[in-house]
């Protein structure tokens, strides 16, 4: 604490990024990144544009990107953003959609726990639906007044996902408030709602590059809306920092959206390893919440999940755990290469008890 | 215009960064692009870093990039902070430092028109403080009660240095609100305030790889301060965006850094450009403001500013004209190669009346 902090940010409670490692070596299982590397074509267009033109601006406005995103979903370029990944993206959101001392935005009461510390610095205030025992979303728990609603979808870190019947039932009951879609896992077996945004102009949709394309390191995230939505955004993004997406990150990921048949290959690749580990884990005894994601969430009936965790740390592999409440006994494991999820597997089953 | 914009948005007048032309060539003087490359070790140790790590997030916290700033300015890594741009920068010193519906920070009546966009998006109140007739700046004009204080040193557009003495005697008597100097053009003559940090831990100095170490493509701005004030801006990036600077660009900024040869070189040249050209548009008859930036802010006696910019634009050079009150009738020219110069000089001379 320091006298010369705001008063928001002396109260500010941040996120914690999972673990990256620098020293020891580990199987990372821990951050939901992509075990397969991007296309190919992504870093042979990052070569082409190093030479000559980094001492330059990049376009603010990203309009090669968001036409080749546009292109991608058969939409306008217009109802495109990108942005610096989908967190930032879902900060720029809060900003230009939610505001401070208004009815209370809704949100799961187990989801992706930035969306607290966006509120909290925003002073936006937020009321919590509770889920089911089995992590289910009831979309008449948000047919109340409020702010505007936003909801992962697929939820993290349950991987569960919403029918796009219920998302649009919540978008037809919130028709004055903004409706955001946090689709970062979506490409894993789940159906996008961006069909959904001609029929109803409170939607907007997020997604990133970082999961099933394979390019976290290069910080990429799309929001896909009706015009006003996206102008919306890019109000309050040329109110902080205009060239938030350097060229070479938009080289890349221009690059990672126009290879489709790589895209398709991997993310068929991640979701049929997660059904033979969720089968396998079944057998020995795991509950595992069916998952539309990148990673399964998974609980022992005897074993408690902070034991599992360090115990596997332990043994050189990441995952990661959330001492929170209602979520204190599972455990996060991102679906990394078949080779890496035996691994997993054969170091669970050296613990005593399973 | 949009009913699902939130109050503040529907209030802001975002900034309008420079023009980047996309399709005519221009001689490009608008927007204070280094007019060279960045050393040739950023660009191998790029492509050092293209294969393999992609896939995976970049450090959250720049341990490396923060290491060899410190190194460079003789400060401690947790007196460094970095982070996508000086702008992303400024908006989150805002967030950190300054209140809203506390007493008006203030910074100079002209300056960086940024300024005034974060303060509306965060509801900020700021005073504008007076130029003399000559942009000076008057140090005595900040000794009042406020909120906070912002300094472009140099000031941008008008190039003009305010001493060091100034800067000290700023501090010294706003011994309990930040002072943030915003030192984004101090690589071409001017003196940083890196060194009061030990002396006054209100003081945030604020850089870029942008200008100086010709990586405006890239994204990278550090701050300089005590740890305290470093451990404030921290909190606000991890309640946004925990990864704001993607692998490339951390790989790319530290191999910047550590060329200092190369930087030298560079920033020497284009000093000497300014010095060689403002003696020539005097000779011209052009009043040249002494400028210790990369460009210069100059004005002609009978021909006004917004027909010159009009006539080389129409001649293929593009320099930046702001329509605002006390500066319209000045263009800011960014110093280009020699070659660029001559030819800005050479298309003045040819507008009758010059």
């Amino acid at each position: 604490m320091s006298r010369f902090w705001s008063d928001v940010n002396k109260r500010l409670s941040p996120y914690t990024p999972g673990e990256q490692p620098r020293n020891k070596k580990y199987i990372k299982l821990n951050t939901n990144e992509n075990p397969y590397p991007p296309s190919p074509g992504v870093i042979a267009a990052i070569e082409k544009n190093l030479n000559g033109s980094l001492r330059l601006y990049p376009d603010p406005s990203c309009e090669e990107l968001r036409t080749a995103i546009a292109e991608y979903y058969n939409l306008k370029k217009e109802q495109v953003y990108a942005g610096n990944g989908s967190d930032e993206l879902l900060a720029f959101a809060f900003l230009a959609f939610f505001n401070p001392g208004g009815p209370r935005i809704l949100f799961p009461d187990i989801t992706y726990s930035f969306y607290k510390v966006y509120a909290a610095l925003l002073k936006i205030d937020y009321e919590l639906v509770l889920l089911d025992d089995d992590f289910s979303i009831h979309p008449e728990m948000f047919f109340k007044n409020n702010g505007g609603v936003i909801i992962a979808n697929p939820n993290a870190p349950t991987g569960k996902f919403l029918p796009l019947e219920s998302v649009a039932d919540i978008l037809e009951h919130n028709s004055s408030k903004v409706v955001i879609i946090d689709e970062a896992y979506i490409d894993f077996g789940g159906d996008s709602a961006v069909g959904l945004i001609e029929k109803y102009p409170n939607l907007l949709v997020i997604q990133t590059f970082s999961k099933s394309r394979a390019l976290a390191g290069l910080r990429v995230g799309f929001a896909l809306g009706r015009e006003e939505l996206i102008e919306g955004l890019d109000r309050i993004k040329n109110s902080v920092n205009s060239y938030t997406l350097d060229r070479l990150s938009l080289a890349g990921a221009i690059a990672a959206i126009e290879d489709d048949a790589y895209f398709q290959y991997v993310r068929r690749k991640i979701t049929a390893s997660r059904e033979r580990v969720s089968g396998e884990l079944r057998e020995i005894g795991f509950k595992v919440i069916p998952s539309m994601a990148n990673f399964i969430f998974i609980t022992h009936p005897f074993i408690p999940a902070a034991e599992l965790f360090l115990k596997l740390k332990g043994k050189g592999i990441l995952v990661r755990y959330f001492k929170e409440p209602g979520i204190d006994n599972y455990l996060r494991v991102s679906i990394g290469t078949d080779e890496e999820m035996d691994l997993f597997t054969g170091a669970l089953k050296e613990i005593p008890g399973i």
